[in-house]
């Protein structure tokens, strides 16, 4: 089949590759949509590798993605052909100690898309667990439900962070992931939220999301600002999604007495942490890696509009284009949050 | 001043009374402006008590209340003549064992307006300490400030049902409560809201607060509606607010293994409660008792519009009508919902 | 094999029946060293069925049982032959929804020793899934293994309970099931713990496990008890573990406001259940049913002297003796709380 | 009145000093019997201050205290001359938003003795508010009475853990505060603790202190010997004591996924802290700051000998030899844990 294959750092190729997958009796093969652009596809092709994984065989990129069933396995009872689909990237050993917690992305054995030596999926179809791919209602659209992965990452930290209906969040840094934690910590029941950024563009995106008031850090205080909108008492909420040292360092300077911090965002290193500072407010950390159990909420919140997501794909390439939307992502125009890109039934 | 005066069961009138209201120094004086008739104002009308509260002196009516501060005591900051509040009807002893311990609606000893023998509000002006009275900002009505008490029943039960972001919620019984119920849960991040009556006037309206399913349990099942709604799992979350003895009874029937029930309603005498059947699910049932440290949330909700509380005031008299309005009330018609009182400066 | 077989209604067998158990790659083989007899198992005997579970074909009993490996599986790597293990008696399916979230004590298709069709463990030796075997450290006696089942519901209940350090609970009832949470909940975090019930002997056996309050509510008013206890304030915690429907009704009496029911016991009919008393002290009430990941935890306070279990085993039979043990069991003699069977290499 | 009198740095005096404390209605007079020496007592003498808190004026020391009642308030009832009593330290403000919202330690105002320009209590006689003194049943002494300070450290910690029955926990750091901790943790219900310190004499007397693995960090791994005891899995919970950075930075290398992690020490500095390491295993984090609502508990547990505290006592002077007293503290001997002064009734 034709796929978009990082062949090694710096070189895509679209070009034909052999890949056999069986359909096992619980297993659906799925016809690709949509796919979404992530900063780690396009890490991969920047950098090779992420971490302690480094591509070493050409590699299909792509792991936010929807689709069409055209095959259920003998054993699948809750999909049938023509269900419209999106797919959670991961599968964990079903037998590891963290799955059988109920905690399946702690398991260090989970194979995800994208990531060495797993193919992802800009590709035609792929054979996917039953268990890990689910239903979009008429009301989610493609487009809509290969943003269900990225969305996920924010819908799993408001789960974490036990907001109260009415209180205030503060979403540190408006990338993709800054953005979907704004809808997520809305929809969780946030009255305001405040996010900060060095971007104008994406502060303005943001502020068009509801209530919320967007903070350049480089004009203004996040901190006299919170302080400011809360009467001096600090943010109940406090989402690090920025990924940024210095940022992920202060965060307990905007917290309120008792309030709960969480860390989304990956520095590269190890952050200068005031124990002292998080002490005196008896700051609850807590900290997401992906997301468990999430997709049916997730998908339940699109299909009832309580979050519109569509403002956050700003961008649409096809299939045959896959190579420039990956050009045009590196590039990181601040205009742009999500780049997607389409399969037809003939790609 | 002129109150609206509950002289016995049945008998309201609206006269003089000599209430002497020295100014605290933690206190502030408030010029009422709105006061929501409540079923509990009402029930003390028509049955001249509730349970041990019983009416031996006139007493005046109203709690749910908005005003604006006209005298503020010599220690308090955090208010200024002019502001617009609302305010807590209850007033706990800071010193009980529960006021310290942050549960200060449990405190037995609290004194509550228009609870036998306190005085409540359908007058020109109260007293009231600072700290149970808040500001409203610009974009919260009088109208909506009172509705704040009501409303903050159901922000209450929807913070003990710690909601996930995308949960579907039941909420049994579309009364005031009911709706309030609603509203907070679609606020604390339900995706979905189902809501059982009998009234189908009531339906319409609860069906116009969101993405709501109304069932008149008249003619529909609502474990079947439930069921299909959920694919056969069962709700998140049921708000049990009708106070119905065979509703409450029938809770556990719609509910998700480890899911959480709400009581909210008070029925007149113990229900039938099927512990096995909360067992094999591993239900967890809480009980809420009015509200505590809510109204600044409730407030920051309705200053964003994560609530829109306006479609629940459907009527609307001068508190020169007061008997009146509480004649419209307590005929309770079905297309009633709150029905609020204005009280004007020269009052 | 030869196994203790209920035959039907008030018949026991100790005879030879066939049981094929091939052994699965992930299963283990294991010879049975001691059985406790288990209230299910004697009702079996006695009505010939729990509910909706009726035993039409002959039927193996016991389900709480200790052993040695004497086979593994190919894909097994946590046990080899020899270690000595207890082993938890409900396998479910691992695909199932509850399963998958960590709870598959709720998963309604788990399959359960000595539960209408599954045979139990009264018998030489058992097929088992690694997953569900545990391993014995040295200084846990296989009399104490047989101990794991029946403790780990309390200690599953204390879980629940979240009990606060130092926090004072109350257990109703003495029995089995009292006693081991009675184990539990002092070895969970209280400072003391209340026990109530009928039978002096019951009592004196509970007070002997530590800081035990006995109350023979025969004489004695509970709730008198736990305000003298409690100055006035009520207990944090109440395990309700008698079953008794009254007791159950009444619970809501002792609690402190805040504080937290779990309903152990099963009641054969609803109880009345008074939400007002419930609503005024915003009670938590939690529900268990089985366990959860429990038997590790369980295991490690049996080793490590957290809990001492040796007092609640009163009475030991051989294996040729098993129905001479039953029909003791059956006796239900105030003195006896554990009767287990001993199962030796010749049997 | 002769007291235990911080000239200024370096320099302490025995000697006559004028306090005048008036009885509030509120409050009870109380003869002090037993003062515990604490780190910052010390902190003090050796630096004359504590970050921002300079000693500018002559400070009596001393907070870890136990006494008797000599007079009562008009208003008091909980409490009756000839009260044994210990009493906590810090008054905070009841009017401030932390305080209502029940965690008066974060109220930024509190007033704690020994900390400037509070003086302690190694006097004869103080007056305190009768909420914050609590009654010592008879068999609690006055030497444990005044050790609930302290221990109450290791009980808020423990408490905010939310350990689960049969937890493995890890402290680090086995000075006075690793030790409390150490007991808290065992009565909280963790099965066993590995404690972890460089001190041979410390680490000897952590492991009289129940299940306990030492392990001295200057000559083993502690990763290694927690892979070793929890089956390289991790432990439940880290408890961090010490306040040493390195340590601090390590925490998330010992624990398990979905574990937690409570920072009780106090690193002079903002440590290195890995977010990815955090991630990965989903830690939940706690810090703590004192104690709120743990005295009653704290009390309970040493009441009913669920926590023995004597071995902790290991040096006890005379009201007279206070001077002493700190000098022997000030040489922080590795055999002492904690140091009390007696005050007898004629001091």
């Amino acid at each position: 089949m034709k796929a978009l294959v990082l062949e090694r750092k710096d070189e895509l190729a679209l070009r034909d590759i052999a890949i056999e997958e069986p359909l096992g009796s619980h297993d659906v093969r799925i016809a690709i949509r949509r796919v979404g652009v992530c900063g780690s596809d396009v890490h991969y092709y920047v950098h090779g590798g992420i971490g302690p994984f480094i591509v070493k065989e050409p590699m299909v990129l792509g792991h936010e993605a929807s689709g069409v069933v055209i095959e259920t396995g003998a054993a699948v009872t809750s999909l049938s052909v023509g269900d419209r689909v999106c797919m959670e990237p991961g599968i964990p050993d079903p037998c590891s100690r963290a799955t059988r917690l109920g905690k399946y992305n702690l398991d260090p054995s989970v194979r995800f898309w994208a990531t060495p030596p797993v193919h992802g999926v800009l590709r035609p179809t792929v054979v996917h667990p039953a268990d890990f791919t689910f239903r979009l209602p008429d009301s989610v659209s493609y487009a809509a439900g290969a943003m269900v992965e990225p969305l996920a990452v924010g819908v799993h930290a408001a789960t974490k962070a036990q907001i109260s209906p009415g209180a205030l969040a503060v979403v540190i840094g408006a990338g993709t992931i800054g953005m979907v934690t704004v809808l997520a910590a809305l929809a969780a029941g946030c009255s305001r939220v405040i996010v900060s950024d060095v971007l104008e563009p994406k502060l303005e995106l943001a502020a068009g999301l509801g209530p919320v008031v967007p903070v350049n850090v480089r004009n203004e205080s996040l901190a006299e600002i919170v302080q400011r909108e809360t009467g001096g008492w600090g943010a109940d909420v406090i989402f690090e999604a920025s990924g940024n040292d210095q940022a992920a360092a202060n965060v307990f300077e905007c917290l309120c007495p008792g309030g709960t911090v969480v860390f989304i965002g990956m520095p590269g290193a190890p952050i200068a942490y005031d124990i002292l500072e998080a002490q005196i407010k008896e700051a609850r950390v807590e900290h997401v890696f992906r997301y468990a159990h999430v997709y049916p909420r997730t998908v339940d919140m699109l299909a009832s509009g309580t979050i519109s997501i569509d403002p956050l794909i700003t961008d649409l390439y096809d299939f045959r284009e896959s190579i420039a939307a990956f050009d045009f992502a590196r590039s990181a125009p601040a205009s742009a949050v999500k780049v997607q890109i389409e399969l037809s039934d003939s790609a």
